[in-house]
């Protein structure tokens, strides 16, 4: 087999076995699947367009797509969820099939997940009138595009850990999400930390760890 | 002479003249000076450190240095004042030398000016707690550094005309005022344009223009 | 519903309701779009290309296409015109569809627009021939791409504020309109302020606000 | 007084409240410094050189220095301690002083901190060598400059979050830090979140929030 | 002919012929081909799409094609292999094209080649597990994208000359690239020197120089 | 009609007519030559694909289409050629189509024009032993992509101006020609000025302008 | 000797010898100097400090310094002037120095050149008023900062090939040159090659070799 | 101690202990000197400036320093020479720091090194002109500034494998050495691998270990 599949990880923190499909062959996805499958862990396929899912579900009934969120799950063993939540918050409407990268992957890997969506810097009553749900949260997402300002109007309004998610939404001189990303690493409010762009997997996966620590 | 001193500019606008200091050596400073003075119009001097002051006091002993905008006025012609005024907003104590590059250029136009300082999203009761003044202007000046989200939640929070000054404040990603400006290129609240980074003086410039309307 | 339409902006200034539509799916915008006409407002969606127009009209049958500029307007109250003029001048023929987004915007939301096209400076005496319609009004709108310069003469002819818009227009070192981007930042005419590249809807709104202070 | 110093926040989150000197005038530190000691609490001051500590000595006798990291510290309140603590891992020597800033930090906001430093990835033997330090913590700080490989490698071998910190350390292609903060952003380790270049500060105080969870 | 075929280099290092095929014209490719056979040397045709092989197969039956590789290779003559070995090693599964064009090209330079894929930094174990075929090359092409920490951490654990080849797989902060690329460029392991942004013929080229001195 | 055609150019400078057509619609490009063949002038069309050469034929039967350098010229006028030449060197052959768009502009213009392809600077022979024709040249047009260092070396060669192109050949850290721009751009042999990526026209139309002194 | 001096180019162009000061050690320009003196050939030594003129005048009593431009020139072959001249201009007085050195330069190399200074776009009056000057050179010069506008607009009124020297004058968004760099590779106008930043010597450099064509 | 020195490498693989200097305190430096001693190591000082030189001699008497290449050495094993050697090659005088620091830290590696300092591509009869000493190398170093095309040159000519060193020498659009890197990065010559800019150390290590194979 072409893939060194990563046993190790799964056994070593109870996590499911992760593929990102973006630029792997059908067939190749496939074949992990397969290969993983044997080994009966739950497993989260990123990245994974409408063509991906036809070829998964051809070797695996059960696969559920997450079409937003371009994800596919695979469930094989249950996980018991902490009382605590995740809440994910978007600045605009464009943004959440990010945020549903990270609501899916963050309630795939055993979390409960309040999602508070559309709520950008340019209309702030919008954010303080759902303040209570960002607030209650163990941990905190913050997707954002354009200018990216929420990652700092929300690690300023709470107190908690904020992971900031800078999305590519936008144009011009949003040059395809560096506007956000800038943005958020310049954040002036203490508590933020920053992933790739668009990376709603890994907001997703870290704050499962924070959430559950 | 080796600057063609351009007359045209204050006959057309009642502004005054203008100098860009940076760079220039002192005898041209002065020299540009004295040829400006014959036309017994109001000056403008900006960007100029404590050594510039000196020398333009040599050759016109009323000038007036601000040392925290760099700027040097000279008065010459009384200019009636507008009954509104200009606000000017900073996101912390370190963007005020911008802020008042802005705010003394506005006044020496001949505006009222109401400064509003320290009022970063970081901690977003003391922008709330101001907003009154903030919004009673007839055009707002935000002036921000690191990741410049003051433009945007003043953008937003008001319905008037938004100058966005980015500044070089911060460190880091935030590639000498790079991370503001963009953040303020982006912003998703409607009726926001940006300035240079640093430019104090168009900011007040162009708010005077506005306020005058 | 997945948004959270923004009903204070509307009430609170007088501005029609705003979508942009890039990105949206069809069914979403016309959700959106439903909930909004509830409202009796005016609609103004930018970015929208013909199968947005059509997905439009099957909820809202007067709704207008402007398909240079790529917005779909719907109207539902009467706005009052001020006797001032906005004008918008571009430098290429190929600028023309932000000039549009810019124009269309400011008259939807009720301002006389002066539309002055190809008047670049490659061939300043179409410029200079075509003076009057730019300094009669009361604020102006620069759109030019390549090296944006368009901007800095009009600001230095004229003595109103200049909303300059650098277009993606170009190709080689404009690098997707930055070229023009820096160009107008960094202009040497006072009374110039910049818009995201591309962004003629940003400038028509902030234009429209400048003209009825 | 020119700043809003921030009371809220301290009486919010139990945390002290914070200075960052770079670019602040000796007397205005001062005056902050004798703001906030009325308030009685702890007072964090960071990127002070060794003037700003002599001139926070006039107005405080008991104001401690930690040189490596620049920091002020001024003790009023005490905190408990919990039984977990946080690593802190460099990738060279060089990598110490902002490496320092993050401990200093953390302490100061009342955490036990393990220090492993020097361990890059050049010498890969060094940090398997101390893997346990580094895996018993609750939270890690990877301070790491040039290329950054530091985070990837200690995220892949940890199942703890990591907060990784690019320094400016390196020359050439680097740019200054941007070498090492993109290689961070795009781990393809899970479990690793990004702050600014050379943000030790950042990365103590997210880590204490998220080690007191 | 429109190109000027390079016969000199071909006798004076006993290379073979190579042909880039991007934006490259059928004809012009076919027309190349047929000079070349004419001298009977072995051709080497790279960044070659299917399309491609079609039309080289018309002008030359025994063609080869390598899919994942992009390569059609044609021999005309015997190479002879030396005892030592090249090692290929990747992060991911993704970066495999990238690296069978340096292994298909330095295989047809008369090389042997050990592949070792999907060893990064992520989980380190898997190349651990592997060191042996790695340390026992003469010279070893490490080909990662995302933060391309892979040639720092063979770097640090080998000691033979790393060709290290930065790929375009990521997305986000990748830049295309450029994490990879600048990452490696960095790298604080001696003995790294660095091909061009998915450059594996480069690479593959530059090994068998190495490995046949 | 939309565009204002610029009739002083051709009067002023015995240049023909020039048009754009990059992302222009097909009805404004046969309404902008029709205006054009009124006036009797020669016209270049540029950047025209052969939809673009459909559309001319409709409206101008004897338009000549150069697909190779995307032209379409239409004669009207005889133009008298100088004695002197101008010569146009290139570094592979993807950069042929640029350095077509220089020469057929040039010849259009009225100038004899010497093509010297595919001489870069890996085979350096292949320049050395055409070296007659591009020193005989009055100016030398030098298009390459990738690094770029043809313009160099031939500046070097000659005691002519030399015009660089910069070409977008080439891949990953070529950044679309940003290589060879700074390459080009930091020459360190005198007599070499630079045109934008891939602009062909430019340089074809200012070596006219020289050739004719 | 450390440097191969180029006896070469002095006897196949007619040009002086060149050194190119910035980051050279006193004793070794003095080396170089003494080795070119045997020769008999003018000389000329660019960025030049004081320090450089003082070490040159002990090995060279008759060496000239022109301070503004910080070029050293050695005359000891007179070179005869064609009747036709060189224009430069600036559009600031910031400029000059970068001017002057262009100037310097091409009057050494033996041309007449005509200064027009401080004549930039955001006062168009200074330009037009100053044409007939511009127009008749053979070669025009145009050097300016910020945002570069002004050889789009010389480019556009002139009939002459344009040399475009961006100088590194400005703050903030213009990058140290960049904007006006990107502006002049992006000029619409035709008849404009681009200089790198602040390269005053190649564009007198290469502007007399056009003159004298 | 702070510094974890690696015994390891030096065991491993025959080579000197190895300090970067830069960045360090005079004290540490120190401390790792006398630390390194102790095991009898040949040791490499890089980037040592002056002061760091007479703070080594004071902890270590024979201690030499290489003013150039600021490099200071400490011998205490001998190290048998191969017979084949490695040139150095430069494009200018500019040049030569770097192209010491690969020089000398080639020969206290164990190497012989053919210096062959500017010859750049400005004057090619230069490097025409030694070409043996360059070909009879079996590892060649091209060192080169601005538009660094010499690497491209030397890969051209010569059969053997070229480590192309980008230095930060020029000025303007050459930032501080990223037109170098680029242009080296996408040589079209085969057979060129790039190192860090102005890295002469990393050079003249990789060089080593090629030239012992
Ligand atoms: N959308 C994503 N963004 C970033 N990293 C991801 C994503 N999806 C999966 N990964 C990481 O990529 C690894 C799988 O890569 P691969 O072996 O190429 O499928 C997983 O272990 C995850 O750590
Ligand atoms: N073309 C445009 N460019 C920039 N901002 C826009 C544009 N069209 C609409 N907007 C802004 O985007 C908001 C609507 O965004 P959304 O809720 O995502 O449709 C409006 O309130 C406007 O402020
Ligand atoms: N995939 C590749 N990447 C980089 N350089 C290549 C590649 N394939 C071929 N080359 C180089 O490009 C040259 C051929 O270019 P061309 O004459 O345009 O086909 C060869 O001599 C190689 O040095
Ligand atoms: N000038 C240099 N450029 C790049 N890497 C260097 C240089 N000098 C030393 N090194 C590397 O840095 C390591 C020593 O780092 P340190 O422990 O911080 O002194 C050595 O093992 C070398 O790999
Ligand atoms: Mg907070
Ligand atoms: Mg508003
Ligand atoms: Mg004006
Ligand atoms: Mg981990
Ligand atoms: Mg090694
Ligand atoms: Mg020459
Ligand atoms: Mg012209
Ligand atoms: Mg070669």
């Amino acid at each position: 087999g072409i893939a060194k599949v990563d046993h190790h990880r799964e056994l070593r923190n109870g996590y499911p076995e992760v593929i990102y499909c973006e630029g792997k062959q059908l067939e190749h996805i496939q074949h992990i699947i397969v290969e993983m499958l044997k080994r009966n862990n739950n497993i989260l396929a990123t990245r994974a367009n409408p063509e991906v899912y036809e070829a998964v579900k051809e070797v695996c009934e059960d696969a559920v797509y997450h079409k937003l969120a371009r994800i596919i799950t695979i469930k094989r063993k249950e996980i018991q969820l902490p009382e605590t939540y995740i809440s994910v918050v978007t600045g605009g409407t464009s943004d959440i099939p990010v945020a549903e990268e990270a609501a899916i992957t963050a309630e795939f890997l055993g979390n409960r997940v309040e999602r508070i969506y559309d709520v950008g810097v340019a209309g702030l009553h919008r954010l303080l009138g759902n303040l209570d749900r960002v607030t209650g949260a163990k941990v905190i997402i913050a997707v954002a595009g354009m200018e990216g300002a929420l990652a700092s109007v929300v690690g300023g309004l709470v107190d908690k850990p904020v992971l900031a998610v800078p999305t590519s939404v936008g144009y011009g001189a949003n040059f395809n999400g560096l506007s956000a990303l800038l943005c958020m690493l310049n954040s002036c409010a203490s508590g933020v930390a920053v992933m790739n762009i668009d990376n709603g997997f890994g907001a997703g996966y870290m704050a499962s760890m924070i959430n559950k620590l």
